[in-house]
This record gives C-alpha cells, sequence and structure tokens, in this order.
C-alpha cells in the first residue's frame, strides 16, 4: 500500500515549484539556449552553456509538452534550446561539444559521447512534439555517430595506455538501454531490438556482479573484475537508475521474469548503498570497503535518490513485492525532509554525509532541469498507477458487493 | 617567540613515526618500486604505482640522505624506486607515466607534465646522493621536455577548444620556482636565472592578484581575470605552498622586499582560506562565493596545512613578522589535533570540513611520501634556526653581560 496523497505531492510539485522555475530563470533571452548555474533563488551565477544540460532542457520541455499538455510555452522553451544547439553545438564531424560559452562559442571539444547520447534524446523528443524532420534528421545522425564512437567513446583523450588493463564502463550501455526506447520511433525495429538485447545483456549478466550484489562502474573487457580503484568503484545511484531503464525494456518484451530480477538487484543496491548512520545513499563505495578516488564518495546527491525511487516505485508497480514498501517511505522522507526547497522550489542537489546541504544552489555544471522534473513526472505517473489499482482492489473485496 | 620544543617534535615525529612507517609498507621487494595505497596500519590496499607518487618518494629517501644522515637504507629505498622508474617509467618520447601497473607495464599515457616535473627533482636529488651521471642525464633530458612542453603542457589530451578563452593554469609555474632550485647544480646559470625570474613573476605579477588578496589557479593568457568556474578558483594550499618556493628564491636573490611581500600574501590567503566556523583551511574557494565545480571544496587536505604551516614559519624565520605568530600556533594546533595518528604514525590525510576524518588511510593515488616528510624536514630545520637566534637574542638581553 502507498499513500493516496504521494500522487498529488510529485504532480504538484513539478507542475508548480519546478517546471516555473526553470521558465522562469533558465531561458537566456538574449543568446538563446539556457543558464543552468542557478542560485537558490534563480538568479544566475555563470553563464556558461554544458551542453549535456542544454540536451536534457530541450528534453524535458519537450517531453512535459508531449506527456502531460500541449502548453505552448514548453514547446517555446525547448525549441529555443533547440535552435541555439543546432548552431552552435557541433563540431564539423557532427559531434557535440561538451561545452559553450554564452553566446555559443566551443569552450571544451566533443570528448564526451554523452553529450551525443543527451542530443539524441532531445531532438528525437522534439520531433514528437513537433513532426519536424528537421529534428529528426538530427537525432538519427548523432545516434550513428554514437554506434560508431561507441567501442572506443573517448578517442583520442583516452589517457588509457592500450593493451595493459583494458576496460570498460557501465554508463554507456546503461544510457543506451534508455536512449533506443527514446528514439525508438526513429530506428528500423531490428536494430532497436539488437541494442535492447546487447544493452539488457552488459547491465545483467556483464556488470552486475551476484556473487557481489552490486553493479560495477567499470570491468575488465572480458567482463572479468579488476582490483583496481576504476574496478572496484560502486556508484548505487547508477546501478538504481539502470534498473528502471531496464524495466522498462522487460514490459515492452512483457518479461516479468526480468522485472523480478531487476527487483532483486534493486534490494541489493539500496542494501548496500544506504548509509545505516545517518540515512541516504552513499555517491560511491568500493567493494571492498577502502577508500574511493572521490572524495565526493559519502556525500549524498539529488539524483541518486530521486533514480532509486523511480527504480523502487517503478518496480513496486510492476510486481507488488511488499519489500519495496519500505523503500518508498524511507526514500521519499529523505527526499522531502532534504532536497525539497519549500522556500524557492526545485531541489537542492549536494548534501553531506550527515544530510546538511554542501552547496544550496539549484544548478550548475552538472545539474539542469533533468533528473527532478523526468523523476517527478515518473512518480505521478507511477502513484497514480498504483493508487488505482489499490482503489480498485479495495473496491473488490469491499463486503457489500 | 615560538617554543623550543616545536624543534624536536617535528624531528622526532619525522625520523621515530614517518620513515619508518614508509620503510616499513611501502617498499615492493617484489617487483620494485613502492607501495603508496596504504591503510592507517600501513597495510597495502592497491599495488599500482602512480609516477607522481613513485617520483616523490625517491626525492625524499635521496633528500633525506642528503640532508639529514647518509643512511644506507633510505640510498637503498631510493636507488629501488629510480631503478624501477628508469626500467619502467617512460614512454618512447621520453615522457613519464601517469601510471604503472605494480609490475611496471603502463596503465595511464604521459598525460601530465607533472610526472615529468616530479621525475626531474628525483633523479636531479639522486645525483647528488650518488654523484653518479645516469641520474644527472635523465634529470636534465627530462627538464627539456618540460621546457619543450611547457606552453601546451596537455598536449594531445586538452579537452579545451581552442581559441575561445583560452586559459593557463598556476600549477605548472609554481611548480617550476621549486624545480629549477632543485636542479640547479644541472643546469647553467642563465637558464636558471631566467626561469627563476619568468616564474616568479607569473606567480607575484599575473596569479596573485592584489585587489582581491588571492592566488588564483586559472588566469587567461593576458593575465585578465576570467569569471568562470575555472577562473573564479582559488586553492588556497597552492598559494601558500608556492609562497614558501618563492621566499627560498628571495633568499637566493637576498631580496628582502620579495620576501615582505610573500609575507603579505600569506597573510592574506591565510584569512581568505581560513575556515572561521571550524578551523582548518579549506581545499577550494570560488572568490566569488559561488560553489566550486569541486564537491570537495571544503574537505581539509593535510598537505594544505602542511604548506601553509612551512609559509608561515619560513616567513617568521625570514623577516619576524609577529602577525605570523598565531598562525604558527593556530596551524600546530590544528595539524596536531587532526593530521597527526599517534597509533600508527604518518598522518591522515582527509578531512570533512568539521575535522572528522573522510578516510583514514595513510596513502593513495595523491598521497605518498612527500609533502608530510618534507614539511616535517623543513619546519625541524626552520624551527631550530628561529629557536637559535631566540636563544642568541635572550643571551645578549641578558642584564648580567
Amino acid at each position: 500500500m502507498i499513500k493516496k496523497e504521494y500522487v498529488s505531492i510529485y504532480k504538484d510539485y513539478l507542475l508548480d515549484r519546478v517546471v516555473p522555475f526553470w521558465l522562469e530563470h533558465s531561458l537566456d533571452l538574449e543568446f538563446g539556449g539556457y543558464f543552468t548555474c542557478l542560485q537558490r533563488d534563480g538568479s544566475v551565477f555563470d553563464t556558461d552553456k554544458f551542453v549535456w544540460l542544454q540536451c536534457r532542457e530541450v528534453w524535458t520541455f519537450a517531453m512535459l509538452y508531449n506527456n502531460v499538455e500541449q502548453r505552448k510555452e514548453w514547446l517555446d522553451a525547448a525549441l529555443m534550446g533547440a535552435d541555439f544547439l543546432l548552431r552552435h553545438g557541433r563540431d564539423n564531424q557532427g559531434s557535440w561539444y561538451f561545452s559553450l560559452d554564452r553566446k555559443g562559442l566551443p569552450l571544451m571539444e566533443a570528448h564526451s559521447i554523452f553529450s551525443d547520447c543527451f542530443a539524441a534524446m532531445a531532438f528525437a523528443q522534439l520531433y514528437k512534439a513537433t513532426q519536424d524532420r528537421k529534428y529528426s534528421e538530427v537525432a538519427k545522425n548523432t545516434f550513428e555517430i554514437i554506434l560508431q564512437r561507441k567501442e572506443t567513446p573517448k578517442g583520442r583523450f583516452s589517457k588509457t595506455y592500450p593493451g595493459t588493463r583494458d576496460i570498460k564502463g557501465f554508463s554507456l550501455p546503461m544510457i543506451l538501454c534508455n536512449l533506443v526506447l527514446e528514439i525508438e520511433h526513429l530506428l528500423d525495429e531490428s536494430l532497436v531490438e539488437s541494442v535492447l538485447r546487447e544493452g539488457v545483456h552488459e547491465v545483467m549478466d556483464i556488470f552486475y556482479k551476484p556473487d557481489l550484489g552490486v553493479i560495477l562502474e567499470n570491468v575488465a573487457l572480458n567482463g572479468s573484475i579488476v582490483d583496481s580503484f576504476e574496478g572496484r568503484l560502486v556508484n548505487p545511484g547508477h546501478g538504481l537508475e539502470s534498473m528502471w531503464f531496464v524495466m522498462d525494456i522487460a514490459r515492452r518484451w512483457e518479461d516479468t521474469e526480468l522485472v523480478s530480477r531487476c527487483t532483486e538487484i534493486v534490494l541489493q543496491l539500496l542494501e548496500f548503498g544506504w548509509d545505516a548512520k545517518y540515512g541516504g545513499i552513499f555517491y560511491f563505495r568500493d567493494i571492498k570497503g577502502f577508500p574511493p578516488q572521490q572524495l565526493e564518495w559519502d556525500q549524498k546527491l539529488w539524483w541518486v535518490h530521486l533514480e532509486a525511487l523511480i527504480a523502487v516505485v517503478k518496480g513496486y508497480e510492476m510486481t507488488g513485492d511488499t519489500r519495496l514498501e519500505v523503500w518508498i517511505a524511507r526514500l521519499h522522507e529523505y527526499i522531502w525532509n532534504h532536497f525539497v526547497d519549500p522556500e524557492h522550489g526545485e531541489m537542492f542537489g549536494y548534501l553531506k554525509r550527515d544530510g546538511a546541504l554542501l552547496v544550496d544552489s539549484k544548478g550548475g555544471k552538472w545539474k539542469g532541469f533533468f533528473h527532478v522534473p523526468r523523476a517527478l513526472f515518473q512518480l505521478w505517473k507511477l502513484m497514480e498507477k498504483i493508487v488505482e489499482k489499490q482503489e480498485f482492489v479495495l473496491d473488490e473485496t469491499k463486503p457489500n458487493r
């Protein structure tokens, strides 16, 4: 059982306290694109434009337009970012830069394949909203580049000496699982299926290690565990996020056994990642308990907790597994007690281990208009389904029927 | 006035609690080189070999041999690391890799010019100990590479898009100020002077901003302030470390005005960097008070406090400026209450803002046998000089003379 009021809590915070915050503070009406470095009250503290976040904001506005309501201001906001990105975002190979200055001049080269991933997502979602082929072409071309780059995603920027200890990262197969569902309306069905099969295999059979009960951030090319800083690293939030991506694929495949496996992994990751002393989920942990390289390892990040809650609620909606109920309550409490800002809306991003604020800004180089609205939307819709089912069951079991 | 017992406190901790810790736990007797990933009690938790730290450990053992006592075990330890580095450390251009596996196979390419800087330091110091030309040749060749690389230190690994907002970093001119004094016995006098003049100019006239009272981590090529995450960044520990490098140069130049300027900057940096709430010096701060990109910005790191204390004590030894006395006491207290480990020796490296331990390991990817022993040695010798002067003055002013 979940509380009925959860539905409106998530819906209202999204529509009343998050979307307006970004509409009001984020749009650069002078040069186009978005400001994402926003202080607690929304005032802009830096005007650089990080392509991950520019793309994600286009995606979010378009997604809301497609799935919540066809509000013109949302579509206009998406188009404004898309226009800026089309004018300034790509190098002459068609890869997306990492960052631009306020006017759109490139600052950092196209070193991150994830810029391409988020661009493909953004333009595919915008195509859904507009049916303008200009956008679907950009999404498709970008996806082709991703497939070309994916075996050596860092290209010339890779610092790894080849041959000694080649490893592969979890982020890319994980993102591909989500990306392919996002842009499937633009791809051949056989390509969609093959990328999904490969992605799910990588996540569930290669990076997930049943003996350890964790998903690793990096493994050897043959899938084995590497006993190094990179190889011992777990990012529980990443693993949890991937589990709801795979649940979405399982729903498409009507594969209930896969959903059950995801649910078990979600429970394992929460056990592994949860801070028994202060609550919240650690940002990083080492599988042997050694100090991770990342000095921020014990911090509590907004996206980790939101993605975790989606995974738990989605698992609960699909399986009804009551072991998840305690985690729904625990994560809901943690988020509303720590990340929500009743005064200015949006959410805080970064807490210290004990839950105190590390910084009170609402956006920056990595936090934009993406995880919060996506999670609130997902949670609103999932909670709605769960509550409907609960009411149906209650109805069914009423003695006077 | 400083307390006389400081001399033996620093000397004894170096010789009894730090050097033995590394001699016992760090030497890889099987494959050569050093382990630096050491837990609180010295046990090894990772065997990768990071070239910065391998070089720094060679330097430290050789420096102790040259300056404290010609103990065979110290020279043997230095030679063991040097031999490993000579066999495995360089690529075919003569640049030093960033990291090697336990056996010496390269893991990370030679992307960091600081690997070269620490290698040059190490082999120059080892040459002093052995008079073996093999080592001076390596130091000289490496220094030539540094001079060739120094305008574009990241080479092909640079992610900056050229032309939009070119910046230069503080680390390299700062390290060069120290490196040139370290290897001056191998260089032409005119080269030494020209590199020192340029380095001191960069530090004192370009990166130091009198209006702000800080040394910036990055500035535009023309020296102006860049209003971006990189351009607003201050690493107070870096600035403080550089001030004692410049004081060493000033001593060589017999430039008392330069020493005074350094002392003023030390005081400014301490005011800027000191955490009024919990004590200790922040790792990073933004000149406008905005959140730095580095999530670890509010942590307290061992090297920052040790380098700060060297700067303060060196300034005090050279100027007698009594404004520094309060900082000597404050930093001494902070270090001995937080970083020193009475149980196992060495020092802890990483504290949270409130002074609690973040991790209790003694070494890792970035913490090796370098800042602690170098600082303890410097402080021991500086305190000795100060105490001698104090006693001389007391003697001089005795009424019965």
